[in-house]
């Protein structure tokens, strides 16, 4: 008999690999914060809103909203956002299996303290206790396209190389391959940070500058990604792995990406409010780029993407001056760390 | 007076390139091989296939088939295609001027013997002086938007700081940006390897395998491409910068691109000397991939990839097969060097 898994969030990627588990047999319980959510999963088998009503959960899912029913099983994998990490495992803390394993899927900075997930665990935690315990999911992987069964590569980074492979056996599939990683850092900033880099690349293709444009804004945001990672002691080479390269490639390139969409519509000239009101979902790229920049100016990082990013959302600036300005820094040498 | 260039060969690169000078109010000589379209560009002023008719040559670009216009010209451009390069360099070697720059625009590996055109150039001049006189101008680089005035990014690779300055100066406008760097191998080889991933890219797209695969893809070849370049003696860092990541995900993922193209079709189904004879231009990934697959065997440097590509163009592999046999390899930690 097979271990059960809790996922934690019945969003897209919660919902995606619930199904992924399913289909390898393995018995998982599906828990979602909201109810109307979970009974439509019960009931119909199929996500209401996020994904497409051909991908059914398979027999061995059991979808609830009652948090009893996951806080003793010693497999979990996080899928509700990277706001919400303090608050969740600050309220499980002690409930949780003295052994388990716990595979985040979140990234981000937190927008209070500007800290990443991995040193808001550790104000919760313990550090031994982080590294014991915790691993993260990255690389590029649209929920839909995971689900569908679409070949899809990723990478587990964990402290431990036992706790890696763990995860690595469990979730790997004939389409789903995954590698590993030591570098939990780099992971996370690769992740949270290419958010705002998809923001611009959106703009970029919003105000239509032609895909020159849009490929160097990329390159450049990714020298930005991995100078910041190395001030918090991530790996460069990190960054040109799935979880960094691949990952910004999916979200700045793919139609299917929330915050290139929100950054293509800015681009095109529709004022922000308006943008936020007729976007359902969270847009993980606003918060990050107000913590990175608070971030970048203790670590005197040089982010001049992710700045204007910054000017645009929160200070009203006109996107075409923003790109202008980059346009025109002084001529340089491309030094990225 | 501003010192006169030529630019040798007039096909896409080389006529936007001249177009981009000639605004900056630069006299330049443009050089082409093909009388029909020396006689079109100089009678009518717009490239007659490769660009777009608004796009205008300025007045202080002459156009010439004639050789002995600019020989003694201390400033080329070299806009011909990579295999050209021993052949061209070889005849004009004792004709050049003594003090003369050289930027190259084309990236390959020589078909014959597999070598890097910095090593082809070896062996027709002295290192000392290739080290002296050439440069790489690379990145993500459409030449019709180039020519369009939209922005652009590239990268000016040589031995020397003197002469990267140079040509960084040369270039840059407000939309064209130019960076510098000294790892001439490094650019050379992302620009060379780009192609064959992008025939991948477009096979995968081809096929219908969704933008996950295609993300994983250009990662695990970028990947590849970094591999063989260090082996070379490349620095790893010049392949997540502007004429790595910026130029493979340009060629990759944009529509204009011949390489991404040809894998497409190949990918749809049709079979490849179907595709190639309804293809005008020179597809350099075919040959770069038979050089690199040769050269990486003697460097015992692993290239799946790029090994499943040779394997499909070269012998007869079935497509699906190829990518099958990638996404089942053994699982493994993520290193890239």
């Amino acid at each position: 008999m097979k271990e059960r898994v809790a996922v934690l969030g019945a969003g897209a990627l919660g919902t995606a690999l619930s199904v992924l588990l399913g289909g390898k047999g393995i018995p998982v319980l599906l828990w979602g914060r909201n109810e109307e959510t979970v009974r439509w999963l019960r009931e119909k088998r199929y996500h209401p809103t996020r994904l497409t009503p051909e991908i059914i959960l398979p027999p061995s899912v059991e979808v609830t909203s009652n948090p009893e029913e996951w806080i003793s099983i010693p497999l979990l994998i996080y899928c509700l956002p990277a706001q919400a990490v303090r608050e969740f495992f600050g309220r499980y803390r002690k409930d949780l299996h003295p052994e388990v394993k716990i595979l985040l899927t979140a990234k981000g900075f937190e927008l209070e303290t500007g800290l990443s997930l991995d040193e808001v665990l550790r104000e919760i935690y313990s550090s031994d206790w982080v590294e014991e315990h915790f691993a993260v999911l990255s690389g590029p992987m649209f929920a839909l396209e995971l689900a569908r069964g679409l070949p899809t590569v990723s990478v587990v980074a964990g402290y431990k190389e036992g706790i890696r492979r763990f995860w690595q056996e469990l979730l790997a599939t004939p389409t789903f391959r995954v590698y590993t990683s030591d570098d939990v850092i780099g992971v996370e900033v690769a992740g949270a940070l290419k958010n705002v880099i998809a923001l611009a690349a959106g703009a970029v293709d919003g105000l239509g500058l032609g895909l020159n444009a849009r490929a160097a804004l990329i390159t450049r945001g990714l020298a930005e990604i991995t100078r910041f990672g190395v001030a918090l002691g991530a790996r460069p080479m990190t960054f040109i792995g799935l979880a960094g390269v691949g990952d910004l490639i999916l979200t700045s390139t793919g139609d299917l990406s929330r915050n290139r969409m929100v950054g293509f519509r800015l681009g095109r000239g529709e004022p922000l409010e308006e943008v936020l009101k007729t976007t359902r979902e969270v847009v993980e790229g606003i918060p990050t780029t107000k913590s990175v920049i608070r971030r970048a100016e203790e670590l005197k990082v040089e982010i001049p993407i992710i700045h204007e990013v910054g000017e645009v959302l929160f200070h009203g600036k006109e996107i075409r001056k923003a790109v202008y300005d980059l346009m025109t820094r002084t001529l340089k040498a491309e030094i990225i760390v």
